[in-house]
């Protein structure tokens, strides 16, 4: 049984690393961090786990549970990880860390993007890239592994196969990004109110979001070559959900077959990714609550262009449900175990 | 392993079904019933199934599916299976039905409520009323069992144990209910259209809902004498849920910890039935997705009457859920099995 | 031209006020106090005011404002009205206080139910209680309205007529209401966030909403006698509107044609308030955006209660709506200047 | 008095243009047509227009119309138009048509897009294309208006200035809109129940999308040559709103004044156009229930890409105030009237 303990517990991403692994076989949460709720009981943070979770809130003491737990997920602000962690802390246990701490490779980037001081460069080159379909070798032997972003899991895995295989021109990448509003986080900000994301939708962070780097950064891994992108998030009226609608011109004249091939070459085996068949949409209401990300084209012959997407679960395979499946990969574990939840739909 | 069709595979209720049973240790889906895509991919229906589930859809032959499954669910319109069903079909398969056609004992109630004659009166005395908490015996037993309709199931186990103990008049209950959108069901109607329910509540089948005789003839079996009560059921904007506000004369001063023992006495060794914390009001997204029903009470000593609160989501206990506990107790399996889902929030 | 100064112009009824009045031929706004936001401009802050309102938020210089405006809105917190205004203040400028203040004519149920001490008991036998259609004659000479409560205003229009008419027993209503989120304010609290509220349903204030006692005395003023009831609201994942659902006994058989004509009697010359045609439940959509109350009731033979219905949109009737209706008649204009808004749907 | 006949008063358009001629001073409707409910009650249909219109639907003779009204809005299924219109009802009154049957001066494209045969094709040339804000003084004189479609309507004037100024390339256009569910109409179709739409996204008509054709036209008049670019709508879960996302390559360095400037040049006297202030993103609920459209941009200066965005109402400035604004300036009355509507938000 692997010990977790969660730093962050009572974010939406930590509420949903509990969720997912209390239905885990082979892992239980030995400690809910939550600096906010310290001594509250979990279940009177979230009621959903009434009865099914007894335990209280407790400090992020980092070297306390390096002793107590096998592996520790860090669903915190930035900053907060690089923070905490060193050498003898990871000398005894294994770090997720759902922040963008160890992300970016380029420290410069990071902080230029983040407005904040790296506190653990050290770190950044041992950290692994937690991207399992891409970088699954290099997860199982990592001690410290830097989820990716919700953001750049979507567009990176939407993307990857035909900028691989030399199919689109990397100059001309454009990202148009909706996701539902437990992106933004539990905290209590006017913007985030009911009233103001019902019957709404707006741009943000346009030409500016720190996605940005991180998804170019990993886009430049396929391609061999620096790769400057635009990224546009958008906030939608639902919970869950993100969906990718991302643009690129051909390289050359390709069939439907060509580019459904380069797909398939990737992730035919993939249990998480899912190709879907001709003219199928993605629609985030197909991935709800599952680790699943769908994936389509669509090529457009009068522009020249592709037109490629990507819908999951912001919350599962964009942040808890991927940290569970790095997790079972550092440990050895069957990389499904405690993910094959069903989508739920409506 | 229980080989299991479904008649009715791709309203709302069915499309639960499948995904519960996806998950289940025991059950295997055998038959995809569906008149209206016969013979089209389960999963094109269904997108969330994609690569999960291969089948098509199938005719509704009852016939043939008695010789090939351990048991049916029908997940139909009302008059369906009770015309669909005979002693040959019963003596080798089991049945729960999701529609009302087995729920009320008098055939005339049945028959003024839905406006349809009744196709099978004579097994009408046979079939089980399969609100597991409290027929859990003779659902054991039974070869027909009539699955509770949603408001129902949230009705009845709110009120029970008050009107069991005798500590609330009968003559004074009031129900005002409220349930998510999916319980109209998935037919091309202009009145369930985004458009028509976003935005906007109502009441409907104001004292004249078809479930009004069902949470009646059940009430008064709690305490022993006919239940004549208010029943208002209203849509609200939201995907899944049921959340019911009962009202009920007490018939002596009592204190919270009196009412509170009356509901432990029925629910303590409960596993789906949560008796909420003092003054915590249930709430439909602490149990989406779940089989849960969280139950709680307010009394107001100024009037006189208490208040009793019941929130579950209408597709699991309110439809799917509640068939695969009955199909648990049925077979002898665990009556937890394949039910034991962390509610998912947000 | 009356010139109208707001306090609290930055809350939802605030900014509602701001909308009504800009179409309000006979009225201009010449204060739009916030202290949260001063010397920031209103359309900053409100954008859907972008080149409609050039002004800046000012402080809450009710002084200031008794010499420059003929009438002074309130959209502020319980207590801020009462500790503000003074009989110099009144001899001035009219006031309408869209708070709790002066609503209730016993400081003792106020202060138990508020929890605060009121500043100002002295001008609450004066303060008129403006809802129009049954006060209207008082208002009209009016210094000081006390514009009702969202839920009381819906709850006692469709009460009323059967009260007053003496077919129900007031000991026995029960008042379930709905409503959207606008009602719960602006302010940044967890548990108005979008993922906290959509998707959801919960009741609150059981047994314990302020509105009650306020609902309790208008319809004590109809009957003649001390009223009791129990009075529920529930937060609803939509922006706008309220529904009421409202049960009560019948004192004798009455016929449709009786109540109806109940409704009729007080309501037939009314511009806001629409009896319903038989059989049609009020839908909150059919409203929204306008003044309009509609109203309508079932009776139900069976349990020798009624059920009577009632859906508005809580920050137009509900709020500034009815707050200009006052206005219009506390200064001899036409009573439905600037509020004859055709309802928008969807 | 200018009389107006409506042909399609039932879609969500129709009853659009009905909420706003109620509060035109200028106009009145004398025909409420629909197929779908001759000789119902429009305000059955729509009971928003309980006790403000008392007329019945009626159905759609054009003949009779064309004697009795002096404009006849056509908010219709594509072909149905073109299909009743002849040389002898244009000279008695004028048409603004809402649906496509006269947005494309050429046939063939017409023809391809749609999938039907063009009935009036005659006509095409006369008929004025209906943007006012670049089409102003044709509108005046035309006795057939192509009102444009919601899509493009935004489409075009976010990007409209920058094109006609030279500062993009039009072969690097790409748009990703995104549309609340009113524009799908008020078809009974599975795909827009409320809880297929309800917490989803998704995109749909990728290059296939009718609209794309017309802005390519419209936006080929302002730089002068062929335009080919992506358009690619995605459906909301909200009931109204288009959001519009477009990219564009920058012809050369430019600043952000020099671009402002150019939307200023075409904006800054227009009534329904607002630019909005730096680095402030449009969102649709600063729009809703108005005719505005807000546009802004954002320069990419790593890419060399301009984002530009506008928000607007699909059924206000993208279907029926823009038709009652053409109706404006056909009529020589003052252009914003009856459209002076305040957005309402929340």
């Amino acid at each position: 049984m692997i010990k977790v303990g969660i730093i962050g517990a009572t974010g939406y991403a930590g509420n949903e690393i509990v969720r997912l692994l209390l239905e885990h076989k082979e892992a239980e949460i030995v400690w809910y961090g939550s600096r906010s709720y310290i001594n509250k009981k979990y279940a009177d943070i979230y009621q959903n786990f009434f009865k099914l979770v007894d335990a209280k809130c407790m400090d992020d003491n980092m070297e306390f549970l390096a002793e107590e737990a096998d592996v520790i997920f860090t669903a915190t602000p930035q900053g907060l990880c690089a923070s905490l962690i060193n050498e003898e802390i990871l000398s005894k246990t294994k770090i997720i860390d759902l922040s963008a701490d160890f992300r970016l490779k380029d420290v410069a980037t990071y902080e230029k993007w983040y407005g904040i001081a790296h506190k653990a460069p050290q770190f950044i080159k041992e950290a692994v890239y937690g991207l399992c379909e891409i970088n699954r070798e290099q997860v199982k032997g990592a001690r410290l592994v830097a989820n990716p972003g919700c953001y750049p899991t979507c567009s990176t895995l939407s993307i990857y196969p035909l900028l691989k295989e030399g199919l689109i021109d990397p100059a001309t990448i454009i990202i148009d990004a909706k996701s539902g509003t437990s992106g933004a986080g539990r905290g209590a900000k006017v913007d985030n109110l009911f009233c103001e994301v019902n019957e709404n939708i707006k741009a943000y962070g346009v030409a500016s979001h720190r996605h940005t780097p991180e998804i170019e950064e990993q886009l430049g891994y396929a391609c061999g070559q620096k790769v400057l992108l635009n990224f546009t998030p958008h906030l939608i009226p639902m919970n869950r959900g993100i969906l990718i609608t991302a643009y690129a011109s051909l390289t050359k004249k390709v069939s439907y077959e060509d580019v459904k091939a380069a797909y398939d070459k990737y992730y035919e085996k993939e249990a998480f990714v899912r190709v879907l068949e001709k003219d199928v949409c993605p629609q985030t209401k197909w991935v709800e609550g599952s680790n699943f990300v769908d994936v389509n084209f669509k090529i457009d012959e009068r522009t020249g262009r592709v037109i490629m997407m990507g819908a999951m679960d912001n919350l599962v395979k964009g942040a808890a449900g991927q940290a569970v499946q790095n997790m079972n990969l550092m440990f050895g574990l069957k990389e499904t175990e405690g993910l094959m939840k069903v989508p739920m739909c409506p």
